[in-house]
């Protein structure tokens, strides 16, 4: 009963255009099919779920940004104003914000706090206010980031309850590519001059900063590798990482299609795939990053990525930009007709 | 009362995100500003037109398809199943076809044709039935190619009329990347190696028989070119690729934004270029074809292509699939918040 690839591929040449004409799209519809185990692949009902936490790793100097900066964006999304928002309205996005770890304490859950034309669920689930300095401990403990991945997980159980048949997880916290970078290393062996890029905008110096941090968490991270891998992982996570990633599981275990957003989504798919093998196999990878990992990440994880416009804004943006080219890979396959409908043989060469 | 690109990059700088995070979103969005002279501007309400014609050439075997192929993809698009015309209902874009010269004669003119779900214009305005074969003898008078210009531009005039803000134009007709190659050699000097391409699927002996038709008749134009321009582009031009030149230059004096596809619509903006220079200036690159001669038309026409996505199919759908990321770049440089609105320095570094 298994739709297999070479099937669809037969199918796209079959539609009435040259074989191959539509280049990455017709891969793009391939890839949807592939994951849907359908020749009429659906987009809609969507939700990105973003999810918000902290990092104590800030205070070493690994981001141009200071930490308030999180909150801040907690408030632009509620009220409508981020990207996220924007695109998510503009493609028909449910758009729900998760608190799994801010540091300030004045979010409190609401049922519709956004201002504009869209409501946003806002919810607050937060494991701890902000993870610990990983450049001097372990970020989360082995509990934290087991509560942390039953988040996530919850958050794909009532996205599939709703109806949802397409999904998003993006995140914002202020410093998570520092530990993007340090589970890149550990779990798909990104060499550091590779996994530490700029994320949003650091200089120099601050790239310097993170470049030893990280080095020195990784290092910390490997050595328990062997006794607790789990330990490990956590040591060097973020909160929004690790709800990410059961986030992942919980949704691919219910059916539904994720769209793979960039860098630090990625990195915490990686986390998935350690939880549960296979996960990458409902992921679509919807664009690769500006951040210099991200291809080697994605390699791990077996996927391609779609979209190469240099993003690196995080929420999730990644995803619903690609959401237009999705719904037309998804009109292709399913809606157009038949060169043998039009009797004309597929080969061209009658 | 100019608002220049630097205006523009400060607004979308001073967006909620980290500047630049948006990538070549931003320079999307930066483009469509400059183009249509606004920080807010509209993707909506828009019209595909899409020009049909055949091409004596074709009996030199520069195709692997035969010429009624234009003729069953006219009923293809009718009956709404053709690549352009799902993606055209899917983003919610008028289209119109317009018969400027193709071979058969069953295409009568009819204000609503298209089956399934949305409506097809269908229009016939044909100049000749198809070209002479620009092999042996020059594929179209001066008169004719005035007639297929005036056509296209009555087009653009009928779009702005109906209240039309970005226009597509799109060609279908079997042959029709030979005349384009001898127009990219003619028009933009791109060397016969990189002008002549696949089109729909040649094999190699096909583009070898291509390549010199392609020598032949550009050769009989530059000895032209001197004493008569415009002789010389009509002996290497297309019905269709005419029409879209005289629909760039008339949708340009209309201030409509134009949504350039590949490599025959470009070829058709260099004789719009000749014809109304500063055209270009109208237009937004929407993707680089496979076909290898359209990087070097666009660097003519001094356009960056946006989506690279190696599609080689015409009908518009380049344009088409453009769409919904020409909407997110709206979406963001006229409904994100500022950094201002939030209290936070756009330089990151408070």
């Amino acid at each position: 009963m298994t739709l297999s690839i070479d099937e669809i591929r037969r199918h796209l040449d079959g539609l009435t255009k040259p074989p191959k004409s539509l280049g990455r799209l017709e891969e793009l519809a391939a890839r949807l099919c592939l994951v849907q185990q359908t020749l009429s692949p659906v987009t809609r009902p969507r939700r990105l779920v973003l999810f918000a936490g902290d990092h104590g790793v800030v205070a070493s100097g690994v981001s141009q940004w200071p930490s308030e900066i999180t909150r801040l964006m907690i408030g632009g999304i509620r009220e409508g104003g981020a990207a996220s928002s924007v695109f998510a309205r503009e493609t028909s996005t449910d758009l729900v914000l998760v608190d799994v770890g801010a540091l300030s304490d004045d979010t409190d859950d609401q049922g519709c706090a956004g201002g504009r034309d869209a409501p946003v669920r806002s919810i607050v689930r937060r494991v701890r206010a902000g993870t610990r300095n990983l450049a001097d401990e372990p970020a989360l403990t082995s509990a934290e980031f087991a509560q942390a991945v039953e988040v996530g997980a919850e958050q794909a159980l009532a996205a599939a309850g709703d109806g949802m048949r397409v999904v998003i997880a993006g995140e914002l916290g202020i410093g998570n590519t520092t530990p993007a970078a340090c589970l890149a290393m550990l779990l798909a062996d990104v060499p550091i001059a590779i996994a530490v890029g700029r994320g949003a905008g650091a200089d120099d110096a601050t790239i310097e900063r993170k470049r030893s941090v990280v080095e020195k968490a990784v290092g910390r991270a490997l050595s328990q590798w062997e006794s607790d891998p789990t330990a490990a992982i956590a040591s060097v996570c973020g909160l929004e990482l690790a709800a990410m990633a059961g986030f992942f599981v919980a949704a691919r275990a219910a059916g539904l299609t994720i769209l793979l957003d960039g860098y630090v989504a990625s990195s915490a798919a990686l986390i998935a795939e350690r939880l549960s093998p296979g996960v990458a196999q409902s992921m679509i990878a919807a664009h690769l990053s500006r951040e210099p990992g991200h291809r080697r990440v994605l390699d791990r994880l077996g996927l391609v990525p779609f979209l190469e416009w240099d993003l690196c804004l995080g929420e999730g943006t990644g995803g619903l930009l690609l959401l237009g080219l999705l719904e037309a890979a998804a009109a292709m396959t399913g809606r157009m007709a038949t060169l043998a409908s039009l009797g004309i043989s597929s080969r061209g060469d009658q």
